[in-house]
């Protein structure tokens, strides 16, 4: 096995970006200089985001390949990007790498990151790269473009908008319950006993391990010309998220819980593990579905254009309605909380 | 003393937000939404680089006020910036704290960043923040901009173009060495004992702890309308950037030791070290001067007009007569190598 000591940063460095083929025009120069060059296009607004995932925090490499974890840091990137209804075209991806690591390992990190950049038409321009003397530290910052009357942004849902979400939602944190199950599970087992019990189980586990960001409902949404009020990516859970969007846009809102889209997958781990779904998709998390507000005139479009799975939810309302979830059966109104992942608890 | 877990994530935030005001009209949104927004200037490249920073590899918290750290972590990403003869714009900061850092830490650490960034008029727009497990980890990504004319990469040297650099080298180097020794014999003695010997040393621990980006050597060169055939900064040491501009010009070089500028401080200290302070210019690092060539025709420019201090240090050649040292006195001659700092070594 090849060690990272053996290679060297230079080594490193070199073998990454001959990985890499540039596939946009805007992506003048990639790595080998003290910057990247990019040529933003004319007339369009830049959207820049970041994520930091650290091992121990966001990831555990016990159950998570690092093939699924380089897609899915770049995946949670561009989420970010498509949630303000733009394009991603580059990221720059820094990793801090322990030395007990193989070359092997940090081939499967990168191989993830530049299948899910190939998929969504991203180039890796630029980075770091550094030993840890602790876990593995990803940080990667993508930049997309998008025209400015295109751009959706988390202040914009007015009264009477409706709530729209794609996808489904409480699968990553079902997914996440499975494994942890599981490692659980295996801790208690002799070496031979180890097979883990993940049959029929491939949804969660896929949405969990390798999410895909929601650039269709993006392309879908240019195709229909509607730009929606307000949008955001559901990473922290659909309570948290929505109330971001009713913090900023000063308004409140209702979401019926019998329209809140769940897998039958997502049912049946919950009801095993005795987790009520509504409460895996409020506040789970990872779902890296979209969440946005439309005009109701724009409602149309969606009923009368075949295109990705997308469903209304809700509505939005002044702010003095509050923000309410409307529970199935007894329609009772309860108040939205934010209970989504929250850092720097004890 | 407030908690990090009193204040929670989004309360954070919160608080860093306030405490930013953008400054550049191209910064259209900060932090907020999913991604920030840019309005990138008709007709300019952007160019973009990213630093990974953590606890044990690139600092010690037990010399290194955070405060200080900020400002550093800032001041190396636009020295990048500027070695590409560019104007930085934007920088998006993550961080991973644990747990047991103060609000007042990192109120600190952030203090630092907003110093630097209205010093060198650059907007925070965007970043994240997590718990670590581990030490603090920060991750920052510049983005500049320049025409593209007068963009400068590593990659063209000519033979007998004149090899610049600007103020002194080797100075971070051996405030890290003074750093080090007064870490070592605090840790000897007892409690009342514990003075620091820095007297005299302000300038090579201020090149250590609080670089500044040479963003006057840029403004300079525009100015007199000096293109540098090709720059870098000095992170590594001037050998290890001097081979880089080699390597991607596809040429040689002479370097004069004499020529090459070194502070008496640095001299001093390095004299009470039994160090070589041509081994600490040539490989020692951290400098974050520049490292520039230009065209001898261009040379008049810097004589005629009064500027920051910016000394001819020798030639450019072609491959062949390979990459050398001219040693002082002697005049002999020696392979440059790169001998700065090697991450992943055992």
């Amino acid at each position: 096995m090849t060690q990272l000591s053996d290679l060297g940063e230079f080594g490193l460095i070199k073998r990454i970006s001959e990985a890499i083929t540039l596939q946009n025009p805007s992506s003048l120069m990639g790595i080998g200089d003290d910057c990247a060059v990019i040529a933003p296009s004319l007339g369009m607004r830049q959207v820049v985001t970041t994520d930091l995932l650290l091992e121990g925090i966001h990831f555990d490499l016990t159950y998570c390949p690092l093939k699924h974890l380089g897609y899915k840091a770049i995946a949670v990137n561009l989420s970010d990007i498509y949630a303000m209804n733009a394009t991603p075209k580059q990221v720059t991806v820094s990793i801090g790498v322990s030395n007990k690591l193989t070359l092997k390992a940090i081939d499967d990190l990168y191989n993830g990151m530049l299948l899910a950049c190939e998929r969504y038409g991203v180039d890796i321009v630029g980075g770091d790269t550094s030993t840890s003397m602790t876990g593995l530290t990803i940080s990667i910052t993508a930049i997309g473009e998008a025209l400015q009357d295109k751009l959706s942004f988390r202040s914009g849902a007015k009264p009477n908008d409706i709530v729209c979400v794609s996808g489904d939602l409480g699968a990553a944190y079902m997914g996440l319950q499975l494994l942890e199950r599981e490692k659980r599970a295996l801790a208690n087992q002799t070496e031979d006993q180890q097979q883990p019990q993940f049959d029929g189980y491939d949804y969660i586990l896929e949405r969990q391990l390798k999410p895909e960001p929601r650039a269709d409902v993006v392309e879908f949404l240019n195709k229909i010309e509607v730009v929606p009020t307000s949008m955001m990516d559901i990473s922290d859970g659909l309570s948290s998220e929505m109330l971001h969007i009713c913090e900023s846009s000063n308004c409140g809102c209702r979401i019926y819980e019998e329209k809140i889209p769940i897998d039958h997958v997502t049912r049946n781990m919950a009801e095993e593990l005795s987790i009520n779904p509504t409460i895996a998709a409020l506040n789970g998390g990872e779902d890296y579905e979209l969440l946005f507000t439309i005009n109701q005139n724009d409602y149309s479009k969606f009923q009368s254009t075949p295109g990705p799975n997308i469903f209304a939810i809700g509505y939005i309302t002044d702010k003095e309605k509050g923000r309410r979830l409307i529970t199935q059966g007894s329609n009772n109104e309860l108040d939205l909380q934010a209970q989504g992942w929250k850092a720097f608890e004890k």
